[in-house]
């Protein structure tokens, strides 16, 4: 197969990689994100495409944005960190790069790329959890991303685990991304910090005494070190991503769960708790295969990998 | 297309019907179900399609049933009201029968004849919410009837919506059927019975004073009366159909909802409240088309009317 360029769209920076077909990244290149303004995002884009492009022979490009893509995998509905709002963005990189171009949900991308060469290969349903600030999910099933009626399903995220409970940046309460992601876990910190900080005292002096600088990496460091409250914020949160695992199965029965984003990078501070409270709360459990729950094997490059396999297989 | 016989299997009764190719059924039978025993039950089943085969030319029969049936559509793993564990039940009929028989559980069957015949036909993406003593589910996405990685997917009764709230049959607590179902109706009128009998004293009045005889069909039946403890209880019950809804659109993101089984006979009573949930707290409500939330069409044939139609296509 052909070689594809590969850009994931994040907050902070557009990264883009020439992606191979056993999904290696061969080359790459990034630039900030200039977010607030739309024409400038896109000529950054195309600046990263363009810089690629003139070292590689490439087919197709396949981007990856964190926000909800139409059916048509050509328009931007809505980009929570972007400016974003009913975006051509395919057809304005393809007037742009003259290339084909194809736009991917990041976490989409990600749970395709980690089907095609990761955690998930050849899975028969492959559910994706990507941990990072909230929650984003992807589906994969019998070598197809599922990707809903209108474009927007796999917000995993949002689905209500607690009636009434933690308010979310979606402007719900109780969403499952409240309880378990990077955010959740700065959450816990800062209460803990904040109402026990002789238990907290490790992650404040982390965070240099200031609860705002408390964040879910710092909280990972600590848990890695050894530390028992991070220990105890973490072991909290894996039983929530199991809990929420146990409801995903419910509905989606899959063969391999994949636990990716940068909060899984804690391993088995994570997964253990999380395997655990699956086990416990999975209806039916003793009477049905059980789901392997797996990490992610791409890290950060999944979205960059699956959104160029995407749009490389697209053509 | 042929004719062909679907069976569905309840924990009463087996109903056996004669489908055509517009999914009507032009024949039926029915008998007791003698659940407590495997060769009864199986020889019921055989019985019933032996006489509806006797005046019929079939060419496969379909049996729904409440359970889990493993990705061959030829095992029954575990069924809660029948004895079956690890039943080989297709090769049991085909023997007895002489028909190619496939095995489906019964509200993905459901879901497949709302999707081919009734509420949902040609949606691209249909998700049916099943609303009977539980809640069965099912999901037809590309013109296929999603099963799951092992047969056992859209068991969406069975997604928390309540961390320990309320015991489930399934041994969890917080079951989202325990929410809303027939048994959430019973469960909410004996409540209030037990603690304010005189808000209760219609739904009393209709089940004689015992509070064991108050069931989710007097509760439907006093709320179509106009009875406004009923239709109270109506109303919360159709909010958590509605909130259920809101967290399978976050996951599912489906064109079309469609809400059957006996519960769902309230019509507005239920659908009305489950609407102004499901609109109130989906996730980014605003920037995305909302699925239509439907009442079924096919009633208590849905189940047979599936069954036989898949099993047909089958062959």
């Amino acid at each position: 197969m052909p070689l594809a360029i590969g850009v994931d769209i994040g907050g902070t920076k557009v990264a883009g990689g020439v992606v191979d077909d056993t999904g290696a990244v061969i080359d790459r290149t990034q630039r900030l994100t200039p977010s607030t303004d739309v024409a400038a995002t896109e000529a950054t884009i195309a600046a990263v495409v363009a810089e690629l492009g003139e070292r590689h022979q490439v087919t197709a490009v396949g981007i990856g944005a964190a926000g909800w893509i139409a059916n048509d995998r050509a328009t931007v509905l809505f980009a929570p960190h972007l400016a974003w709002r009913d975006e051509p963005l395919r057809d304005a990189l393809q007037q742009a790069t003259g290339i084909p171009v194809l736009v991917e949900n990041d976490a989409n991308a990600a749970a395709w790329a980690e089907y095609r060469f990761g955690a998930a290969r050849d899975a028969s349903v492959a559910v994706m959890v990507t941990l990072g600030t909230g929650i984003g999910g992807g589906l994969v099933m019998g070598g197809v991303l599922y990707r809903g009626a209108f474009g927007v399903g796999c917000e995993y995220g949002h689905m209500t685990v607690v009636p009434d409970g933690r308010r979310c940046a979606c402007g719900n309460r109780g969403c499952w991304e409240t309880y378990a992601s990077g955010t959740a876990l700065a959450h816990d910190a800062r209460e803990l910090a904040a109402v026990a900080p002789v238990a907290a005292h490790r992650l404040l002096e982390l965070a240099e005494g200031d609860l705002d600088a408390l964040t879910g990496p710092l909280v990972t460091r600590a848990a890695r070190e050894g530390d028992p409250a991070a220990i105890e914020i973490y072991t909290a949160m894996g039983r929530w991503l199991g809990r929420g695992l146990a409801s995903l199965a419910a509905a989606l029965d899959p063969a391999v769960f994949v636990i990716g984003g940068g909060v899984s990078q804690a391993g088995d501070l994570l997964i253990g708790p999380a395997k655990q409270a699956y086990a416990e709360t999975l209806t039916g459990r003793g009477f049905r295969p059980l789901a392997d729950i797996r990490l992610a094997e791409l890290g950060p490059d999944a979205g960059l990998v699956g959104a160029a396999d995407l749009a490389r297989r697209r053509n």
